[in-house]
């Protein structure tokens, strides 16, 4: 109610910013998700938490801008060496994710926008993405490395699932497997096939 | 303070977990993962907190399973057409992910798990896994069909962040695609490959 919806542009005084956005981060890693609220971060930060609204419009905004800022685009320019690009590409990837207090969000940002009854949240998505860098990848890999008759989004689709698995998974699976391993499974999604040696049941 | 460590054996009286486990699964629906406290499952059920503490030692082990009872087997028995087996499997898979019930609790307990300290968790994961199952699959397809060179586990992660992607990520990313994308994905990481047209740099 103090607050009416008005929101000024982003301010200028960075460092208020970055005084709240990095208590968010420790308090994520040190008290967990649901710890990490407005208040706390007010009280960790020493910024009011009325100055923390005008920037944020609730904890979820502040704990995503906190900790999935600059997951797009991945600094990854493609070389044309599809194998080393992909391999380059999944690092940056998962290291985006792999951040502490990211490590600490993730599955707490996903069950907030999985109970969450708003329509789509596409800004942290469309951050996280990453579909286009993957597109660029392919565009620069050599003529006959990729088959003409897949679609990047199909790969991608497998690629965005690998990575959760790894992110979100790896403490519940207990499985630890090199990267080169996601590798290769993208690499053999994306290359030619011979023949559709696929049993088509009717 | 009140029930000590001593847990019985699960009780005759299927009933009352019956209670319990069916007022776990409306409560997640209706009210969401956080809400769906013992307090609360007591008062939608009438069984007594006491008795739920009994039987089941926390809110996410009631939690666990009222939602993924029984994952393990997918209830699909091998043909031998390889396409046919891996779509009702990965149908079947889906479908136990897909339970409203099952939908609410999804992200909350992958967040719980993300956020324990206890060294892993496995009797869900082990539920929920159905590893075994993909590798009867893949023994009954017809020789040929199945690259020997490919480590089952390698494509079972692929598998598993695919429904992982379907299940906690189709409302985020927005993108519903069809189930058969998926089996066709599967099928191309199984199919042999003819030369490895990847570049290895060194």
């Amino acid at each position: 109610m103090a607050e009416p919806a008005r929101r000024p542009g982003r301010p200028r005084d960075t460092s208020i910013d970055e005084r709240a956005l990095a208590a968010t981060r420790e308090l994520l890693v040190e008290r967990g998700f649901d710890a990490t609220t407005i208040q706390a971060v007010a009280a960790h930060s020493g910024v009011h938490a009325s100055a923390i609204y005008r920037r944020w419009g609730s904890r979820i905004e502040l704990i995503e801008e906190a900790t999935f800022p600059g997951l797009s685009p991945p600094s990854v320019q493609p070389t044309g060496n599809l194998h080393r690009d992909l391999r380059r590409f999944i690092r940056a990837y998962l290291a985006a994710f792999d951040a502490p207090a990211s490590r600490a969000a993730a599955a707490g940002l996903l069950a907030y926008h999985q109970a969450s009854s708003r329509p789509r949240p596409p800004d942290l998505y469309l951050r996280v993405s990453a579909r286009p860098q993957f597109q660029d990848i392919l565009r620069a890999a050599p003529p006959g490395t990729i088959d003409l008759n897949i679609d990047p989004d199909d790969v991608f689709d497998m690629l965005l699932g690998a990575i959760l698995t790894r992110t979100l998974l790896a403490r519940i699976t207990a499985r630890h497997r090199p990267i080169e391993r996601t590798v290769e499974m993208i690499i053999r999604l994306l290359q030619p096939q011979p023949s559709r040696t696929v049993n088509q049941d009717t």
